[in-house]
């Protein structure tokens, strides 16, 4: 048997050749070519966590039984909706934040006589999600549910963009803005739902659950994205470089990190007007100064603080959870992030 | 009984207000209001036509009935969510095409801190769309075919802006990709579809129809949106600016109208020649070249031997039409929009 990832790999394929062929629409070669060269430059090149973890969950809430051809494939699509989906996110993202570089790469809209064609290419990345699913779920009797799940997740992901983006405004930078509950808010909104809900919620659909029944696990997988954006910001920071596999920049970026509004809390008036001067400047000394601080206040013990803190809640959830099925999916997605390095 | 725009007004305010509250995200005080003056910029300010007519081709097809009070509010819904989708389109296009203005105003992202934020506000006003159908439509027997309609739609409206990106791509000005087929390629998928297509495929869903059992009603609806996009081509250089309201920019823009398609039909070698090296260039001696050109080869007489040809055919197809109900619709676009002279 194959891997699994060039198992997928090969659907990914199956699902592009249907695209560059919709009936929807007369493809010239020209615009068929443009289409193929957009989805292999952005959908396949991450590291398609998020799809595989489509199959895995499924394959857990059949409880060991086989799946066969048609089931893989099936799950598989619903993968590469999810990757399709954050394909259409990271190509605006990268658009509205003026980026350089994606996953190695120069971002989309950088690619000579790309420019200002790649929104729309983010929308047509967006667009062909239903395509996908129309295609190879309509006659479903989870087909409306699957439409109105893609939905809601896309619409929590773009609010959580939009407070991402309205509070890190340009020209605005406004420290007083940032606190715990508006970093909450960001991640889960921006990521938690489509990263760590979704996939689940999409094994949940073919298995027959309905979703109304589990939001248990929503908010159980919502969590663990927040837990796991959280150590992204940690990591930024206090992260080994040739371990994560780039230099943390969120300081001078004035991001809106777990480190800073946890600071942010834990400093007295005179740490605050040191962090009001120095975050999100692009002179090494002001980094430099910001770290410093982050040390006097000891943000590593925070943060392990927070890591037990979530070991425990979440510990706690999965296993008061009455499937074993639904536990199981939980934990192998725990067992993945939990004081992981990079 | 008011008149019907202050009516379809009015549901505007309920929709946005619902929006506002939606469930399914946490608003902040900052990011409900940034919404709601997004809305109110991009969404309720243009002619409304294409949601005005979801309500008209809805009353016509009940054939005289009185409709009540929820049929008007959720046709009117229905309405509203083309003019999102319209608002979501234009939006985007502004960014790509740079533009200046829009319905008199600034473009959105020219607002003063909107700019890269407003990519995401079109992907927020997209998202509308559905978090509308599913609160007011999701017990209905039509909603999945309602899902897979607006996605359909969307995706030729994408295909049709990128087909009309890739081919007047900025640095690659080439005329000789500028054919009849592409002009109507481009018109079909980008224009017609959703402003002529969708309002009255609404109205066939609220009326119980399938639509799979009216591609010949499809097909008459797009030939008429291509019809009025010709006319749209024409004004630009033949209307009068007092009557259309702005001066047409459409030679200096290398627009790929179907002055310019028509022309190269029309042309000899020599003539082309005039139209490859003065189209497109800002410089208005260039573009008297190209208006001496376009009356040299009588193309008033083409667009009016265009106009009668269309007259034919629609008139044709729309009365042998079994359904009468479903003539008055189509009748009724029909008369607004032929011989227009604005």
């Amino acid at each position: 048997m194959a891997d699994p990832k060039s198992s997928f790999l090969n659907v990914y394929s199956i699902l592009k050749s249907e695209l560059l062929q919709d009936p929807a629409f007369e493809f010239s070669t020209d615009s068929r070519q443009w289409v193929e060269r957009m989805l292999d430059y952005n959908v396949p090149g991450g590291k398609l966590n998020r799809g595989l973890s489509v199959i895995d969950s499924y394959k857990l809430l059949k409880d060991g039984q086989e799946l066969n051809d048609e089931e893989i494939f099936l799950a598989s699509a619903l993968g590469w909706c999810i990757e399709w989906l954050q394909a259409y996110f990271l190509v605006l993202d990268d658009i509205m934040d003026n980026s350089h570089t994606r996953r190695g790469h120069p971002c989309w809209f950088r690619v000579p006589k790309v420019g200002m064609i790649a929104p729309n290419d983010g929308v047509v990345l967006r667009n062909h999600i239903p395509r996908i699913l129309k295609k190879h779920f309509r006659g479903k009797p989870y087909y409306v549910d699957l439409l109105d799940l893609f939905n809601e997740v896309e619409f929590q992901t773009a609010s959580g963009q939009m407070i991402d983006l309205i509070t890190t405004l340009e020209g605005e930078k406004d420290l007083s803005k940032y606190t715990l509950s508006l970093h909450r808010r960001i991640v889960q909104y921006k990521t938690a739902y489509y990263s760590f809900y979704l996939p689940v919620a999409c094994a949940l659909l073919m298995v027959g659950e309905n979703l109304d029944n589990h939001t248990d696990v929503k908010n159980i997988l919502v969590e663990m994205g927040t837990y796991f954006q959280v150590q992204d910001d940690y990591l930024d920071c206090f992260g080994a470089p040739e371990t994560i596999g780039k230099i943390g920049t969120d300081i001078e970026d004035f991001k809106c990190s777990w480190l800073v509004v946890k600071a942010l809390e834990l400093s007295n008036e005179e740490q605050k007007k040191v962090l009001y001067e120095n975050y999100g400047k692009p002179d090494p000394a002001n980094v430099a100064k910001v770290k410093t601080l982050y040390n006097e206040l000891n943000l590593e013990g925070a943060y392990a603080d927070y890591e037990s803190k979530s070991y425990e809640k979440l510990v706690t959830c999965i296993e008061g959870h009455p499937s074993k099925a639904v536990q199981g999916v939980l934990k192998s997605f725990w067992a993945k992030i939990y004081k992981r390095q990079k």
